[in-house]
C-alpha cells in the first residue's frame, strides 16, 4: 500500500517509514518544506512536502494517489507558540479534510492514552490532551474516513519487544518501535477500522492483540 | 428569565448583566472565585462562582435552576499560557456539557465573525479562531441545546446605536453595547434558536434584524 506518513522526520514518523518499507509497503515521507528529505531519497523513498498550516485543499494535493495516511506529526509540546492549537488540533483536522478531498479513505491517527477521558488528563499535558481530544472527536464524528485511532501511553526510546497490551484501564509506557510496529500491523488489519485502541507495553504479541479486537 | 452570564465581569459580560436586569430578566453573574462580585451584590444581583478549568459536573452545579446561559467568557487573547485551548475551547465545551447536565436548554454563545470559515481567519487571531471554530462546532453538532451563536465583528467601546446588520459577507466592527443589546433581544426571539448569526454595526434596528431571521 502507498502510505503517506505525516511527520516523517519525527521520532515516531521515522520508524513508521522504515517499518512500512521493511514490510513491503510503499511509504511516502511527508515533510515540511524546511525539513531534510535526502536520507529518504537515498533509500529510494518518495518525499512529498506538506504544510499543516495551509488550507485543506493545499494539503490534499500532497496526498493524491495514496491508499492510506498515518498522522504522526506533533507540535512536540511547543504550546507557547500556539502550535498545539494550530498543528495538533487544526492541522490534524485539516489533514482529515484533505484526505476526504484527495479520496484517501484509510486514516490512522496517533493520539494519546486517555485522550477521550478528561478526568484522566495530567496537568502539564492538558493543552495537548485538549487538542488530541477534539482532533480524535472530529475523526470519529465528522468524517466518513476508515479511521483507526491508536492511543499510546508515554513514549520511550527503549528497544521494541513486539509485545503489547490494549487494556483500557492500564497506565504505562511503550517503546516508539512497538508503537510503529502496531501502526503498520493495524494498517493491514481491517478489524481496526472504526476503533480507538489504547496501547501499552505488554506480554502479548502484536498480532494476537490485533486478532482479539 | 433567569439567565446565567458566564464571564460577568468581562467587558461584554458586564453589559449583558446590566441590560438583562434593565429589561426585567433575572441575571446571575457568573464569576471566578478570585473575582470581585460586590458591585453586583450591591445591585441585588445574584453572584455564583464557577471555574471553567473544572469538570463539567462541577460547572453544572453553578448553573442549576437557570433558564438560559450566555457565554461571554474569554481568555482575552492570552494564548501564551494555553488559556485559548483551556478556556475559549474546552471551557466553552464543558459549559455546554454542564448545561446539559443541569438541564438548562437555552444557550447563547458569543463567537467571532467568520469563525466557521477558515479562509477568512486573520493571522494574529488564528489561535482564537481555531478555539471558537471547534467550540461553535461542538454546540451545533454534539449537543441538543437550543443554541444561538452570535458572531460579532471587531468589538469597540463606542456607544451603542441600537442599529446593526447581519450581512454574512460584510466586514467591520460593532460596539459592545450593541452586541449585548442584540444578545438580550435574541434571548427572547425564538427564531434565533439553531442559528449562527454574523453581527456588525448597521442601519437597521435590532428588532427588525431579528424579525427577518
Amino acid at each position: 500500500m502507498r502510505v503517506f506518513v505525516v511527520g516523517a522526520n519525527g521520532q515516531t514518523g521515522r520508524l513508521l517509514v522504515t517499518q512500512l518499507k521493511a514490510r513491503g509497503d510503499d511509504p511516502v515521507a511527508g515533510l515540511r518544506a524546511d525539513e531534510d528529505g535526502e536520507d529518504w531519497e537515498d533509500q529510494g523513498i518518495t518525499v512529498r512536502r506538506l504544510d499543516l498550516l495551509a488550507k485543506p485543499e493545499k494539503i490534499a494535493s500532497a496526498l493524491m494517489g495514496c491508499d492510506a495516511i498515518m498522522f504522526a506529526a506533533g507540535s512536540g509540546g511547543r504550546t507557547k507558540d500556539d502550535m498545539t492549537l494550530l498543528i495538533d488540533l487544526d492541522g490534524a483536522v485539516k489533514t482529515m479534510q484533505a484526505a476526504q478531498i484527495a479520496g484517501v479513505r484509510r486514516f490512522l491517527m496517533i493520539s494519546m492514552l486517555f485522550a477521550e477521558d478528561r478526568n484522566r488528563w495530567a496537568d502539564p499535558l492538558k493543552p495537548l490532551y485538549v487538542a488530541k481530544f477534539y482532533a480524535d472527536n472530529w475523526l470519529v464524528h465528522q468524517t466518513n474516513l476508515a479511521y483507526t485511532i491508536v492511543q499510546p501511553g508515554a513514549l520511550s526510546f527503549h528497544p521494541g519487544t513486539g509485545r503489547v497490551q490494549s487494556d483500557p484501564l492500564a497506565v504505562g509506557s511503550i517503546p516508539r518501535e512497538d508503537l510503529a510496529a502496531f501502526m503498520v500491523a493495524a494498517l493491514h488489519a481491517p478489524q481496526t477500522v472504526g476503533k480507538t485502541i489504547p496501547l501499552l507495553s505488554g506480554t502479548t504479541p502484536i498480532a494476537d492483540v490485533l486478532a482479539r479486537l
